[in-house]
Order: C-alpha cells, then structure tokens, then sequence
C-alpha cells in the first residue's frame, strides 16, 4: 500500500491517512477482507505517531469502510457503493501484500457497465446519436481497398492522414498546428498521463480546478504531485486566486478545462482565459488545457481556446476525438510546440510505441467528410432538447433546497444539495433504484464537499432519462425531509 | 534535461552523463543545435565535479555527438544514423529547455518508415504472411450485424469476450488462467509500462537480462530503477549469476523473455526456469515474463512458459497477440494474480481507461476459430524458410571473423563482430545503402557491447531479405579488410 504523506499540506496527517486509504477502497487496490497494517506497523513506516494513526483508523471505522476485531486486527468492510464482485483474497497471494506499489488511487478502474441502470453518471453520448452504420460501411470501404492496413503499425505519433485532418479541424477552433505538432493518442485520457509521465515528479507542483475531472486528480497523485486547488465558479477557474497561489508555490502544471468545465459546465471567460496565459508566461509555467466538448454548444459558441492564443508554447491542448463519434476507437489529440512536444512523443513511445493504425484509420474518412460538420450539428441540436428536457424536469420534481447550473455546453449538470446531504450516501439508495450518478466528493482533489453530484444528460435515450431524473428528485425530497425530521438542526 | 546519477553504479559518473546525454540525442530529445548546459552549471545541477562534466563533454566531442565554440558552449551534431528531417528548435520556444522531465531515454519515438529501405532492424513480420482479407470480411461482417460496437466503450480490462478467448488459446502454453486475470492491453508495450508505473521507483532494483529489449530499457530507465544484468547464453540467462546478485540486491522485479530471447533467440532451459520461479519465491521478488513469441518455433516446441509453474503469483506474464495476426490492432494481454493483478487493472485505468473496443471486437472471430491454428502452422511454415535462407547467405558470404547463433524461433538472428567493429559506424554504411539492422548497443541495459547487431529475418520479402544480407555481408567485409589495413593492432 503507497500513502503518501505531505507535512506542508493544510489536511492533517490523519485525515490524509484516512483519505488515502478511502482512496485505495473505492479504486479497488483494498478489497473487502484484506488487513490494514498495525497501527504500530504504519506509524513507523510513515513516520507518524501511533495517536495519528488510531485517529485515522477510527474515522475509517466510524464511517464503516473498516472493522476492528480485537486481537486481530482491523479490516476492510464491504463498500457499499462499489460492485459486490470482488473476490476473495486467495491465500497464496497473501506475501503479495507486502510489495509496495506507486498508485494513490484509480477510482475508474471498477467501472462495470451494469445494463439495467439508468448511468447518469456517464459523460458519455447515446450510441443512438451516433453514425455508426455510416462508420461501419467507411471501414469495410477502407479496408476492401487496403487490407494491408490490418498489417501495419502506425507511427508513434499517429498515421500523418489522420494528423493532416485534425491539424485542418482544429483550424474551427483558430488553433493554429502542423501535423508535426499533433500527437495521436489513446484517448484525452492517455494525453494527460503522458504530461504527467513526463513533466510531474515526486513535489513538483500542480494547480487543479476544484471541483475537477476526477481521472485528473488520480493521474497527478500517481506522480506524487503536490497539488493546490483554485475554485470555479459561472465564469471558469477564479484567476485571481490563482495569481496569488503563482506567487507563492511557482507551480509547473496549470491542469484547466476551460470550455464546458467538467463537473461544473462553466465556461472560462474570454478575459480569464487571456490572464491565464499571461501568468502562465510570467512564471514559466505550462497550462494542461482539456477541451472534451467545445464542438457541443448549445446557445453561442465558446470562446476560442487558450491555444489559440499560444505564442510561446505554453499550452499543452488535449482533445479527445472519438467520443462524439466512435468511442470505441478512442482517439485523442495532443498539440504541443518544441521540446515539449519532442518529449512529450518519447513518453508516447515507452507508452506504448503508438496507437493502434485501425482505429485512427476507421475514422479518417469521416472526418474528411461534410458529413463530420453535419453530423456535430445534429448532435447539437439533439443534446441541446435533452438538456431542456433534464432542466425541465429539475425545475418540476426538485425539491427548492437544490440548485443547479445551466450548463451552456457539454454533457453534465452539476447539482448542489444542502450541505447536510452526503451523496455518496444518496448513491446507495439511488443504485438500489438503478440509477447511477456520480458522487461529486470524486472531484476534489483535496478539500472533499460531499454536497455535490454530476448528472450527466447525454448517454441515456429520452425515456431513460425522463424515468432517472424523476427517480432522484423522488431520492432527494426523501433524503430531506428525512434528515430534517430527524435532526434537531435549524432548518434554513 | 533529466540525468540521472547513481553513485553506487559500477561505471564512472563522467561514463554516466556521456551515456545519457548520449540517449537523448539518440531519443530526439536534445535536437540538432541545442546547447547543453555550460559545464559550470551541470556540475552544480548534479553535485559532481567540473572535471567530471568537462570529461563527458569531452568524450562527446571526440564521438561527433557535439560541437564546442569557444565563447558560445557546446551545441548537438547531427547524428548521422538518425533521420535528418528534425527540424530547428524555434526561438518562441527556448524558454521550454529550462523544465526539468523525467525522461532519460525513449530510442523508438524516432521510428519513421522510410519505403525504400530493406528493414532488417524490424522485427515485425511480412504483411504477406498476415491473414488481412481474411480479416477484413470478420470485421466487415461483426461490424455489419452490430454497428453500435463503434459507439462502445470497452471495460478496463478489456472484452470480456476477448478475455474468454485469450483464456483458452492461453492453455495451449499450458498457462492456468481465467477471463478474471487477463488484462488487455495496447500491446506488450503497454503491458510492461503498466508493471513499471505500479512497482517500479526510483531505486528500486530491476533485473534484466544483457543484451534485451531496448523498449523494456526505455521503461525501467524512465522510473529511475537502478538496472542490473545478467548475462545470457544459449541457455537463457545465467541463472547461476542472478542467484549471486539476487542475495546482494534483493530486486523488486527480474525481467526475462525466456523463450527466443530478444535479441538473441535463446530459450531458457526447463531447469533455469524453475531455478528462475524459485530464487523469485525465496526473495520475494516478481519476474516479468515477456513471450512474444513463443508460437514461432522452427524446430521443436519450446518449454511450457514460467508462469505455467506459478502457483503463488510471481509472475506477470505479457504476450503480444496482435504482432502474429494483425499488427494495426495493437493488442496485449497480462495475466497475474492476486492484488499485483488488481494494481495492475487499477495502472491501466489511470493511463487510458481501457483500450479500443473496435480493435478487441476486431480480432475475436478469427482467434476462436481454427483458422488461427492454421495460421500460425503456415506461419511458422513460412518464417522457417526464412531463417533458413537467411543463414545459408551468411555462410555463403559473411565474413569467417563472423559468428551467430541459429534462432529455434521468433523473428531474429544476433550477430556477432570482432570486438574491434563498432555496429553504430556499420549502420552508416548500410543506410547509404538503404539497409536498416538494429545495432547491439541498443540492447544493453549497463556496460554496452557495440559488436553485436540484430537482424530480422521476418519482415522483408524472400527477396529483399536476399539482397538485403548480401549488402550486409559486403558491409561486413569491407569494414573488416580496411580495419585490418589501417591498424597496428595483431590480427586474430
């Protein structure tokens, strides 16, 4: 087990030690039934004391994650909100558990697809919305042409048609690339390892917006970043927070979502976008901006990116491609200028020598096409009515003590609950009416708020959607009227 | 600029910062006229002594890899075996240099296809021999009855279909494992990168095998492991020696491809691996078996691989399974146990959330039926006659000074030269002549060996493969003749 500790941080010792092991249940690293150390055990090989430690063991207990037997020692509880599917230690595998490993947290790692839940908590688009029978015949076209391609490899930075195309659709978002600028990669997801892989280490510094994506915060624990959080609000990261946190911690990463922020949907203001750049330069730093779904506005279009204002090669643009049109191809792109490109291509290679050449293939005839700025204008017109239809619904079943953001852009709603309210609690009740959502405590990379949740309108059809929301209003009018009833608090 | 010093290493400090300013010039990460660091200020970066750095810089100099100009500092040469299209670093962009990576090397990133050259460095194998149109109307037929595959994500750890599938075609290797403990991956690339990310540190103790995998070099290098070796024979490695050093060092992982080692096509006997699997248990330790291919036998079928014997979960096993099918796919699979397996599932999540579904979907007909079996018969048929043809024309016409050892199976032949032959100056010469081989010294982790060279058989057509060792042979006895003409040294 890797706990890593951070003296300077404002968390105590014990809370971080509470958290981390929290963090290791809900990626799955802990399973139901596996021995925490002794107390004595972990006190030493962190360099803590035994109180601090009985603190954080009794925090895991008090909220159920752990049981204590005397005698023996403390275990692993069965998660509640987690998949009941984990296995058993086998016993041969116990001498296992004393190799120590480099990984905080993965909390995507347990993702089943479960078929009877309604999955709000997916950012991910109706397979309904998608051309899939206009790709399947582009692919048998392509490859009945060429079936050489199946025995190719791709090169490390991805095939150059593919390059040429994207270097040509990223000019809608005035960016200005060569195909020697742009990396092909397995997804956004993969882009933001391969930043992290190459530019954080143990104490570098990393700025994060808060709430964030969650796959974010794992992959820049995972490097033993120190990471320092700016807040949202309607008009993206507050930059004025962030000037003051630059003077003093000189961070390396500046981690953004401008355009549609996920969790929150806030878009970045022109202004701040600009600001943002300005400090960026000022203090050597490189912004990492993820744009997920720019293409998927639904009123003006969004600013352009801050790309489109990087002379100077501070900006690091990840864009995942295959999500509005073909996940299973999971193709993202990287743009990125001097070394910082060339490096960011050899971490590609130790990667994993280059993404595979069929799915950039199978997608390069669509995008080529017209039917790619038709296509995005449907999926605009189609996701706009669902987000209507999840508002309308919100604005009809909710109970008045929630409030919500309407987002302009992108797949979420990001919704506020009394402070009282622990919606991971709300989970549990949601999945035994096979909903899912996506508990916002995942989003903060340091100070949890477990007030929040991330609704997302985009995957389920109408009709699902309809049936979800309806659910959770019923979940929330339940979940408060209870705790009011049963709290001596003053309501407000 | 990351350079890593180990002070315990067996070679000399001034030995370490050439060898790794060496590597990244051969990465492409120090470009064509990039200044290094004044002396003055790596010293101090590094805590050596100047004369340390001037004795680098010199030895830099006297190989052709810099430039010194008096008053300006020391600037990269462009080297000659790399592809000259690398471009000038553009002036915006200077300010980069100053942020620190974790990058010491990364030898494949430059990997280009050059269409005129006969590639003996490529271990891959003949698209000819590949079943692509067989494979095209599987894809054309699974994507037509099930278009909505495009617009699926795949689970983490890959298909499960796939998994079903891997699970049994893994039994023909004798190797106990379920669809629960198959992870896949983006080739065996992705697999070892996922086991260094999760239990290799800085300092940590890898084993390797010397000479090896470059890629697998790249990765361990990158995590700031301090490398060990051991020799190979035609045995294997000298597991006699690991038992030595293992008491000394206690590695965290020993590395081995046992079957057709690459570079050097030896198969670990039955007996090491067992001793293998054993000092493992007694130590504590995991071995990374890689078998990439242990399919392609010439002659008799090698021993049942390690992780067939591994009842308590030493071993992580890696398999390519698209390199002998359908290189476009880029598809690995691991198989481990226990909680290693669970780190490693929660490693693949942060890096790219699973693979490509398209890709899995795309393979799955043809492994479960028997055309795979016929396949790899015709396979193994085909890359025999290769092999063959390949070392009758070196009897015929390499130099007598020359020796190899003949491969049982796998993709190539390891070369060996008089000691006084640099591989890396060949390499020149047979690029004038559009002949590409992979150099020895690419394959030792530590103390490099330049004698050696890989060639593979496998890739180029009968014919090109001909004309391409006849170049070769040329090569050889014209280095050879003049070396003995122009030096003191006594023949032998």
């Amino acid at each position: 087990m890797h706990i890593e500790i951070q003296r300077k941080s404002e968390t105590s010792l014990s809370n971080q030690i509470f958290q981390s092991i929290v963090d290791h249940i809900r990626s799955g690293l802990l399973q139901e039934g596996s021995q925490l150390p002794s107390v004595r055990e972990l006190s030493k090989e962190l360099g803590v004391s035994l109180v601090t430690v009985v603190k954080a063991y009794k925090e895991l207990e008090k909220n159920n994650f752990t049981t204590s037997i005397q005698g023996k020692g403390t275990f692993i509880n069965i998660e509640e909100t987690a998949t009941k599917e984990t296995k058993k230690e086998e016993p041969p595998f116990n001498w296992q558990l004393s190799i120590q490993d480099y990984l905080p947290r993965a909390q995507f790692s347990r993702f089943h697809y479960v078929s009877d839940e309604i999955q709000l908590s997916s950012s991910m688009i109706d397979p309904g919305l998608l051309p899939n029978r206009y790709l399947e015949q582009e692919i048998h076209k392509m490859l009945l042409e060429n079936p050489r391609i199946l025995s190719q490899y791709s090169e490390v930075q991805g095939d150059l048609k593919l390059r040429e195309a994207m270097s040509q659709y990223l000019k809608q978002f005035e960016i200005p690339t060569t195909p020697d600028n742009l990396l092909i990669t397995n997804g956004s997801q993969q882009g933001l390892d391969l930043v992290a892989r190459t530019f954080v280490g143990p104490g570098d510094v990393v700025v994060m917006e808060s709430p964030t994506y969650p796959g974010a915060i794992d992959i820049f624990r995972g490097r033993g970043a120190t990471i320092i959080t700016v807040p949202v609000d309607g008009d993206g990261m507050k930059v004025d927070i962030l000037q003051n946190l630059c003077d003093k911690y000189k961070p390396k990463i500046i981690y953004t979502i401008p355009t549609f922020q996920n969790p929150t949907g806030a878009v970045m203001t022109q202004k701040r976008r600009r600001k943002l750049l300005n400090i960026a330069k000022s203090i050597q730093s490189i912004i990492v901006e993820d744009d997920p779904w720019s293409e998927i506005y639904f009123d003006k279009k969004p600013p352009a990116p801050i790309k489109s204002m990087d002379y100077y090669g501070h900006v690091i643009y990840l864009k995942g491609l295959s999500k509005t049109l073909a996940p299973s191809c999971r193709i993202g792109i990287l743009s990125a200028s001097g070394s910082v490109f060339n490096r960011l291509l050899a971490a590609k290679s130790n990667a994993d020598l280059g993404s595979p050449l069929l799915t950039q293939k199978s997608l390069l005839p669509f995008i080529t096409s017209n039917k790619m700025i038709d296509h995005l204008k449907k999926l605009r017109t189609a996701l706009k009515l669902r987000r209507d239809m999840a508002i309308d619904l919100l604005l009809k079943y909710a109970p008045e003590e929630i409030s919500w953001m309407i987002p302009n852009g992108g797949l979420n709603i990001w919704i506020s609950l009394p402070v009282w309210i622990d919606t991971n609690q709300l989970l549990i009740e949601a999945r035994r009416n096979h909903v899912t959502f996506l508990p916002g405590s995942a989003c903060y990379p340091v100070e949890q708020e477990k007030y929040h949740l991330r609704l997302s309108f985009s995957y389920m059809s109408e009709q699902q959607l309809q049936l979800g929301i309806r659910t959770m209003c019923n979940i929330f009018n339940a979940e408060i009227t209870s705790k009011k009833k049963n709290s001596n608090m003053p309501y407000f």
